[in-house]
């Protein structure tokens, strides 16, 4: 764009043209009613006085409506689910001024049954684009198939399937995550033994992003030759009593144990139960910025807690979806890979503030573009 | 703004207030040539109908220039204030569109007269608007003291002068800094010794930023009963040959100190020569992230950095100047503390790769907003 052209209307653009506005307008979308020669008179003017239409008006006026389905896990609140769905929030309201219907499909976290359901519902909305983290693979899997023939784009959370169809991916590095786990428990060094509380998932299989994350911590324990012996237990996440009785039972027999581990976000369950026991000398590690959690490092019981910005990233592919239907761009980096930050006592508040201000800074952004 | 005056243009105003297009924008600058009767009119159909003038392109057609001073030591490839020059390109990138001029005052770090100058020069040049981070108190003091007394706004970036007068700072906390640097190096536990290399800033009193957060190692140390005695010696940074002889001889004859850190951002001084004796056995802290010092995080000369989000943070600062120069509007946060980010050797890659998608988001925004 030509540093003169700045300032070119589509009033220029008509007068300069001999026709009227609405000429103009018809060219620019490429509707009927206008011979060629006039056309070819518009664009010329167009292309010589630098003229940019405004796009973004322009895609206000098409008051063209796209639906959007999110397919998700129903949770309760503190869950992490509550951020993903935090972030789809936060692109409705950074979107409110294009036609955009976001619908959200949820479905049991722990019974393939309802995800099969969720993902035929959505089918039969005939959507737009879709936003999923595909836990179930073989059902996402179909889902996505689908979804690929009728040319509907899939961004993915999560976790992705490698051999599919879709426009992006928005999620931590899940083998390398745990990894990093393992480093921030052994920093290299012989632990002679340490215990894995997973989330048992009511029979279903562990989903890929578990697996990787638990491969990436013991590649860690094996390249780094140490010799750890780990226990691994399931936790019941709706199971209080449960939980209470796998811990008491596990740290009777094994008191010798002094370091925790769970590679999902329940690390909570298992503070609370070292706070309730008045229990200090055990280092717990864990993932994902719950509030519950976040309590856990603060108060102590919670030695790490490897972190994302998870509203933030689903914004950002609730925008990749947008940004493709309304505006036809791809978007820049199709594997987009979080940060895994890493929080203790000292650091978790300013990684907190520091989220919600560039979360307003975003808003500011917004508002100049909408005033 | 309601629902249904989404679309409501200048040209309903005028069609509606039976007047032209002219006289609507008159009445929108407050220009004068429009009779008190036509003002009042045209300013009843803007609010029955809801009309908002465009305000982005309205201050484009000012034409009004504004000058932004920033102030800050001059650097070598690869010193911290690199990023800080990168975090101001990357506001006038963003800003390309308006008329505002940015012009950076370099100066000495290691000599406060040059400071001095800087801050005569900047006065003399007659700003807007003045970035700076005041890292020699007493003159930063009485220039921002002028300034104030000019209503020039100034913002702070990596410290801040309390009792002053200013817009916003932009940061990292750095007592807490301290704390958590000495959090990753004793986790609770005693080392017996460490050594700390500062960096000597040719006789200049060391500035606040290094002195709180000094303060905030200390604490830790004494709150947690920790016992443990610190050696202190200076660097000098661009005197290769001195820092040589400084490690050789401190470990020669301190072979059993384990422990080094480093509370500035010249960590690689240190990993660079323990990469050259091959020395694998010391566990090294430092802050900041320079590309020297990600690669010694690569290869595991340094075990640990905190780092902040510099460019990022600058160009927020710089955003603040600017909205409040153009927009009117003052920023939401006025202390805006960065998060402490902990960084090793398995989640570098992805906090860099993080920060480049997070900056290309923003571009898209950015382009979004001016086509």
């Amino acid at each position: 764009m030509e540093n003169n052209s700045k300032f070119a209307t589509m009033d220029d653009v008509a007068r300069l043209s001999g026709v009227s506005k609405g000429t103009v307008d018809r060219v620019l979308h490429d509707r009927s009613g206008v011979s060629e020669k006039t056309k070819k008179k518009v664009l010329e003017v167009i292309k010589e006085i630098g003229y940019m239409p405004n796009v973004y008006a322009s895609i206000l006026s098409q008051k063209r409506s796209y639906r959007i389905i999110a397919i998700m896990p129903y949770f309760q609140k503190g869950d992490y689910w509550e951020m993903v769905y935090d972030g789809i929030m936060a692109s409705l309201e950074q979107n409110k001024n294009i036609h955009i219907d976001i619908d959200i499909i949820y479905y049991n976290q722990f019974d393939v049954g309802s995800f099969s359901k969720a993902c035929s519902h959505t089918l039969a909305l005939d959507p737009n684009a879709v936003l999923i983290a595909p836990i179930y693979k073989k059902e996402a899997s179909a889902l996505v198939s689908t979804l690929s023939e009728l040319s509907v784009p899939v961004v993915y959370i999560d976790t992705k399937l490698d051999n599919s169809n879709y426009l992006a991916y928005y999620g931590m590095p899940l083998y390398a995550s745990g990894y990093l786990a393992a480093h921030l428990v052994f920093d290299g060094k012989e632990i002679p033994e340490i215990v894995n509380f997973n989330v048992d998932r009511g029979g279903a299989a562990p989903n890929d992003s578990m697996i990787n994350r638990h491969k990436g911590f013991l590649a860690y324990i094996e390249e780094h030759g140490l010799k750890c012996k780990i226990y691994d237990f399931s936790m019941m996440p709706y199971d209080f009593m449960y939980n209470i009785k796998l811990f008491e039972s596990f740290f009777s027999e094994h008191p010798q144990v002094k370091h925790i581990i769970t590679l999902n976000s329940r690390a909570y369950i298992i503070s609370e139960w070292l706070e309730m026991r008045g229990i200090k000398d055990k280092k717990l590690l864990g993932f994902d910025m719950l509030e519950k959690n976040m309590e856990g490092l603060r108060n102590g019981y919670i030695s790490v807690l490897i972190a994302e910005r998870t509203a933030l990233h689903v914004q950002q592919g609730m925008q990749a979806l947008i940004n493709f239907l309304v505006f036809k761009k791809k978007p820049v980096i199709k594997d987009n890979l979080f940060s895994m930050d890493v929080l203790n006592k000292y650091n978790v508040d300013y990684y907190v503030a520091s989220n919600i201000k560039e979360n307003v800074e975003q808003e500011n952004t917004t508002s100049v573009l909408t005033e």
